[in-house]
């Protein structure tokens, strides 16, 4: 029987950990690690919305990803130094966003926005579903903050919890949670967002360099799940510690 | 029972056409029309390969996805004015190249590249699945016409035809290629790339505002296969044709 | 006796078409033909002028003009790709704005913005021209479709119509109208936009890599005249017809 | 009578100078002064060519227009802090280019370029005129020093003289080298670029907000032809002098 | 006695920490903590190195400073998102280079390139004093792993150590090692990067809405020279430990 | 004993000069030359304060420098033509406007810019110091404008002259005020602003490629102390003339 390289079984997550109040500016800060992938999240409250939203009474929520370039095996340019965002910036960014706005109610918000930032320190495969992972975190903790200081209209106005894995076929096997080596010869790449009640945010499957029958989506949605739940797990543990440096009046 | 705006049923596709011979200079161009929905999918073949790709004896196929500013209901800013690309652009320009490149054995082109260029003349919705369907006539087109003239190394590159569709919940209803007016307010919208082979290339499914359990997923699946293999029926139609304007020595 | 390439006589426009109403979104959109030159040509409607002007009581109107990649004979790289607009580009989008602002009153547009848009779809010699000849038609229709939904503070702001024409020294014959095969290698090349009041608007001649004497710039002039006296007749004949699909309510 | 605010005759030029060596660097360096308007003028010789004329033997020429912020009445943006040139600045530098293009014999260069430019100090109407005006006799230093140090394969790769001039109608009345005072409310503009053979290299002429005759026209061309006539002169008795600080060895 | 906020005294540095091996990609990583102030500093060896110094034999040493849009008190906007990056990054990010130049024999590198990434996952004043502080030690970390790889021209390529104090005049007082709180309101703002063989490598002193005189100067010098020489003890106890995870064979 | 190129003691300036009224759109434009270093550098007076300053009732001085292409021994590129500012000129412009922020009471300008811009025309050497003193020129002369105009709410709003100079260790010995060809090869470069108080406004002291001791240090701000006086005597003596063209009712 085929072994993973790091002695998982297929269906078995990497060392999942969350650190609340990695960095102590923004409202929610959370390094999320999935084995060797480690991405700073963060959310911060600004003023205000986007110009298209004003006067709609409703808030916002929006979402940068960025990889540093010494996070990368090889190290890759900068690109603000390029001046201009690359293709899979640009849609992982989008899909971070997309995941979060889905638990939402972003009327309790007013007409502010919470930026959602998620900074990859290190990348070992999976980074996109670290990042919405983690951002629910920091999510949920911007979001007891928003609540303590009194500047919500509704005060649970998160529906659910998100949660994202990778999943792919490798070796022939479906398997859980692909670190970089796995992820860069998988010949059916997928990632899938979902909630703890039971839906489904987001579903992105993809096969270059080959296709996939239907069959392998349906295993490949059963394996998310087991991924999805363990996550629900963790996130609620981790939420469930006091945040830390907790202080009155701290921000 | 609701009807749709445009009496179709759920499971219709609206009118597709393919304009083979569109324009003349690129070794394929092709007009694909799925409704109000106009796209001009072209394949031209450039020399060379991109600079990571060199030496390796194998070619490349790139695409580039872009919306008029006329071709939007209200008049959308130019892209190249801006002097950058929208994340949404950059995210269909990638879609399309990985799609198409699921179908083509690279190595028949030596270090040649085909770019591919989608560009929206109407939009109505489903312009990125459009482009993928059209664009698929433009790769065979080309691909015919490297054979022709005696330029590919392996004289069938193309293993199965490539289309895709968009399916969604409107109205609580599973649909099949949603226009503007559905597609704007889908509770869920799923894009599938398929092979004519019975496989699946990318299947991308998203509930923004809400989200929707497994059971839906697998309706959308099943609605996307009608949608595709009427999809390659016309695709095959219009290739049985030869091509407008084929003459001795014409490109 | 020398002959054109085309079997043209050395004063004959290639053939000319306006299709109206090419695409449905904008208030004009129309797909002129000059030969194999083929550009959509579209004036939409936006609230609004530039920062510059707001507060004046005045309209303005805007033009921009690109290229497909795909429409050159060798596929030409996406400004939007490469983040700037050439200096072709911009020339030709302010000569496009200027032309169409010496026929119309901008006053009756109140505070509004006509954009016209001038997208080649393929290219071969006159391009611009070509844009010029044929945004006066979509401006026509789009200043109808104003005057129908009771926008224009004037009924009648377009004072005159508009048109331009190459001409060129192609083989030492003065020639009017130049596709790409002729225009390539012209000693002198010059564009000419009038009115059919019998007034000149602009007047571009250039001799890359020649000189001429004054004779010849007559000789140019009388030529253009010739050509722009055609144009104004077909315009007229295409404006004459009923916008297609007009229907009560319809944009 | 309408007199002109500066008391110049309808068909005289400002006072034109040309100091030679007004910088040390370039090959040739002229402050050339049509009334107000002062523009630096350099030509610099540096080796290869663009990519594109690689390997074709030939030299090329390439010129660039700017103006300094601090040139205009109210300061204006600088081009490099926006991030991009607009449109105005792209259209004349390829003017200059084009026009000087007109008069040299590139192959004489070998594969080397000579780079125009026009950097504007004090702007007063005529900027782009006196660029070109003054870059001839910048260029033709340049050509002296090159020959001067052996680098020519033609001694006298120079065929004519270039000079240019507006001219337009202000209060009704055709007038020679238009001031900004002149050039912002004159009803038509245009620009006569002329060889020292009596022939023409480019005439653009435009009625933004108005159109005109083409007896108009006729008038404009001999009222330029005044003013080339006296540019040539000036240059020819500027380049009579001695290159300023003409040493043995000096650059 | 005017006391600092966070008691420390006039002449005392923050709490300094260094992390080798935060990363595990770069061949040198290091999270160096000024008190709340906390970077990533990371040197990455990569081939080659920029055209201008190809064929030289010789080296560089590269440099590229940033802050995380969550590391400010307020979240600042992503300079790659805004397509430009601002000059105090640039000049931050060139003063890291120069200062960590002056240590190293570049001819020892042969034609590779050192890229040093200071990543500012937390501010709170000196981040450009603890980059060039952290980064030294990741240099070091660098540089062993280079010559553990057989990859040196010279075993000893570093003369000197590099580390960077902040200093200032706040409260009238002469002050070391400046948090945001001191630096935002502080008179006078020095920063002084040195050697540990005595000497000095830059030296930055502003004051900007207040001058001072030379005697305050050379306070500051003495000030800095305190902060350099505890801060040249810190690295060297980091780097007396062996790397973190230093396996055989280990990157 | 080793004397300079330019037969200068080592302590003494190179001639110096200040042409004011070189422009006349600014309300101070002064030509500064330092030997063969000339930079113009203006004063222009804008309405409005930058978006973060609003509301303040207080005023903001500004500075852009830049070089033109030719100004440099070898053309350099243009950075509007690059599309973006290099580290360098980013550092210099930053400079130069904290510099003059030093000697000026913004409050006196109520909410209103001076834009200083200094273009270099010719560069050998000391560009940014010729800038900022040429700039306290211009400056001195928009504030006298300013004042005339009744537009200031302190009638001296200049609490202090301001003048800069470089000094340097070339061939071991401390010189002063350093041409490009002593610049190039220095080993320890030091650029010092100080006021005409007696005080200093920054002082940046670098060695790239070599460390220096402290003793250096302080010999290099003796003879910079030498250099500033010397440009302070020169300022006064040019401001104490009328300044040229100085009419009634001129700007």
């Amino acid at each position: 029987m085929t072994t993973r390289a790091d002695g998982r079984a297929d269906d078995e997550l990497r060392p999942i950990s969350f650190t609340r109040g990695f960095t102590s500016h923004p409202a929610g800060s959370v390094l999320v690690e999935f084995g060797g992938t480690r991405v700073l999240c963060t959310a911060s409250v600004t003023d205000g919305v986007p110009r298209w939203r004003k006067g709609s009474g409703l808030g916002w929520l929006t979402a940068e990803y960025a990889m540093l370039p010494s996070s990368t095996h090889e190290r890759s340019s900068r690109e603000s130094v390029r001046g201009k965002i690359g293709g899979r910036t640009h849609e992982i960014s989008r899909l971070v966003g997309r995941s979060l706005r889905a638990c939402i109610d972003l009327a309790a918000l007013g007409e502010n926005t919470i930026a959602i930032d998620c900074d990859v320190l290190q990348a070992d495969g999976g980074t996109r579903t670290a990042s919405i992972t983690g951002a629910y975190v920091a999510l949920a903790d911007a979001v007891a903050w928003l609540g303590a200081a009194g500047k919500l209209k509704d005060p649970q106005p998160l529906s659910c919890a998100i949660a994202a894995v990778s999943v792919g076929v490798v070796d022939g096997r479906v398997r859980l949670d692909l670190p970089y080596e796995e992820d860069s010869r998988a010949e059916v790449d997928m990632n899938v967002v979902a909630t703890d009640a039971g839906t489904l945010v987001e579903v992105q499957g993809t096969g270059e360099g080959a296709t996939f029958p239907r069959a392998t989506l349906e295993k490949l949605l059963d394996m998310a799940e087991v991924g999805t739940s363990a996550l629900f797990e963790a996130q609620k543990a981790a939420l469930a510690l006091p945040y830390p440096g907790d202080l009155p009046g701290a921000k």
